[in-house]
């Protein structure tokens, strides 16, 4: 490759994995074309519980997956990526200009910010609030400043894309002297996603994004739905932290407050968390909400797809898969009336979105009472052998708000946000 | 008054107040009048933080307001109101065959129990489960057995109208086996206002119950929402206790549930509640969240007219008002789809749903994008002078899902269900 070329690295680090992408930036000679060129992606998990499992593939080259023992944390997951991006794809790791890193909680942090050591040092304290979730980018960050001494890492922040919810939505009904001095409200997650898909949902309806208003689903084994009016949040599911709201695959979502206290006797302590890879102080009401709750604990498994499956003949499937899209449609419903009915499209994304044609009927199904157009059956059985980024699942030509899904993807969201901002 | 006549005393206890009524049982001549014929109203307050404030109103005769420093507990506030009965009323509390007690949680209780010393100890081991909401009932149902040997002590649960929510909707994401071993499921509340609604709507609306779809808006100092199909309560905003959904004027209703780890690292320890005049085993989580929350936290009062009526030139008070709307149309839009569009009726009830013209005008005006009849304006300014259970707040002749106020009464539900039933 050319030596003039920049490239740019995502990464997303969840807390026992890593998904890293490496970009080349376009020449800006097509202003619609995305600005970067995907080169390759790797993915690392069971970082915590070794032999971790390391996925390397070039675009239109060779793929590399392999179980490794020198890898044990964050920090060596990545050590061990930049190794192979030399080794494997021959490509010189200082021609990257830029890292961007998916930061679950931004706190009041509204845009991207360039780290230095004020801002390590902000988004740690910040990570009190989401313990669970910041701790493994911050030792990603902390290796990626070491080892790649000149590119500029960036911090995206899930929560940035929620600024816009207004203060009687974004509060809660506490003393707001405390909510104040503690940083207590509502944040929101899924703002990368949220993002991308308000930009690819504009680009495929032809509209501006400031004109916008869809209510999106972003269905994965963590979920949340966000209700977008002229192109900006107006509500989003998650809250304080992302447990709040949807369950998902191992997390409770939306519970009464009190029933913790009845769960365990041990709520307010500290949990002490073999599973992670990074140091946590969380209390043990947090964790067991996080980790031990969702359709795993209904159903056994974190897979949808399975409880789909088996749903007709197993009644704990069949309880996991109604409550999710019970609790899903309460999201539609609410934002349906939130945006005065006046909705461009219901979109639904992630990997349960993207996949589950079923979910998809029934949600369809139960809409058409709004007035969205139904769901074509043989459009939404073939979503995924369709082209695009967005696909239409509505009966072609048929009246009513649209059904949409949308592929999202946050590490080109970062990418895309690096490479055209000004950072 | 004929020593054939049969008395009917309804008993409703806070946790520092007491609301009883006295009613007489009509002869079964006329089936669709009320079975009841309301005698006496009283009320004890303050009970907590003596002197406690007492009325005795006879209909149609003499009332007493007074403060009372003879009342220091809730056995002692029903003592005395025994012993006006007798010297303010010349009744003859023998004569009183029937007690029926509000008891808030019931547990899986699905019907009123006639209250035995088994019955007594089931009901105070649920207490575990709601012990801010039960303890008062428990207290005055202890004395009542005492005090009036030869009355049946009726036990109503506002639970157990909740009792036909099917599994995906009162289940949470959480492992079935401690949920089942613990009853943590969400049961919902308010259900002898609901009955007491549904019966009434049905009358006005001249449709038997089992043919109403309805989304019920019980809106007081408590607060609540209820989907009912078919006559039946599908969903409800209320959870394991009274403190999930929405706020009221002291609790916080749905929050994330890491929040209280946040607002004090104390959330799991005991609580020593100096206020209330009942012993209570509560963490000070569900303490602060249940009784330092609500818009008391939110503008410094508990009273839902002030707050309105200072709301264009007070931004905490603009605050409160606009976050319980947002949070009351959130359940409306989620029955709304549940229902599949299908509504006999949105019904406003409680303190707040009954009294506030300006909050049923915000509502009826977001919801008619959904249908809606609009609000007539002049009618829903005149509903405290207008006669009649139910009123009709929508526009005359106005095409449309109809748009009900109704004034609810939970002791008049217990002395009917307690006469018309076979305890």
């Amino acid at each position: 490759m050319s030596p003039s070329q920049n490239l740019v690295l995502s990464v997303n680090a969840g807390s026992s994995s890593l998904k890293i992408c490496l970009y080349r930036v376009r020449d800006k000679t097509d202003t619609n074309a995305e600005p970067n060129q995907l080169m390759i992606t790797s993915s690392i998990s069971n970082i915590s519980a070794p032999p971790a499992k390391f996925s390397f593939k070039v675009l239109g080259g060779s793929t590399k997956d392999e179980e490794t023992q020198s890898v044990h944390d964050h920090a060596s997951a990545f050590t061990h990526f930049l190794e192979c991006l030399n080794g494997e794809a021959d490509i010189d790791s200082a021609k990257i200009t830029h890292v961007c890193h998916r930061v679950v909680h931004g706190g009041d942090f509204t845009d991207p910010v360039g780290i230095n050591d004020e801002a390590y040092e902000h988004i740690e304290r910040l990570s009190d609030l989401a313990p669970l979730h910041n701790g493994a980018s911050l030792a990603v960050i902390k290796t990626c400043l070491d080892q790649l001494p000149d590119a500029k890492s960036v911090a995206f922040f899930d929560t940035a894309f929620h600024r816009s919810i207004p203060p009687h939505i974004s509060s809660y009904a506490i003393d707001q002297k405390i909510a104040k001095q503690r940083g207590l409200k509502k944040y929101g997650f899924h703002g990368l996603s949220y993002s991308f898909i308000l930009r690819s949902v504009s680009r495929f309806l032809e509209k501006p994004p400031a004109s916008l208003n869809l209510i999106i689903l972003h269905l994965g084994s963590g979920a949340s739905a966000c209700c977008i009016q002229h192109g900006q949040s107006l509500d989003t599911s998650m809250g304080l932290t992302p447990l709040n709201g949807l369950p998902g695959a191992t997390r409770s979502g939306t519970i009464d407050p009190s029933l913790i206290f009845h769960y365990t006797n041990k709520a307010g302590r500290m949990s002490h968390d073999e599973g992670s890879a990074v140091q946590l102080h969380v209390t043990q009401a947090e964790h067991i909400l996080n980790t031990q709750a969702g359709w795993k604990a209904l159903a056994g498994t974190t897979d949808f797809a399975a409880i789909t499956a088996r749903r007709e003949e197993d009644a704990a499937a069949r309880l996991a898969f109604d409550l999710f899209a019970d609790r899903v449609l309460n999201y539609v419903g609410s934002y349906h009336l939130k945006l005065g009915g006046a909705v461009d499209a219901l979109v639904l994304s992630g990997g349960i979105g993207e996949r589950s044609k079923e979910l998809r009927a029934f949600i369809g199904q139960r809409v058409e009472c709004l007035g969205y157009a139904p769901v074509d059956e043989r459009r939404n059985a073939a979503v995924d052998a369709t082209e695009g980024i967005v696909v239409d699942v509505g009966v072609p030509g048929a009246a009513g708000h649209r059904m949409l899904v949308c592929r999202t993807d946050e590490q080109l969201e970062m990418a895309r946000q690096c490479t055209l901002g000004s950072l």
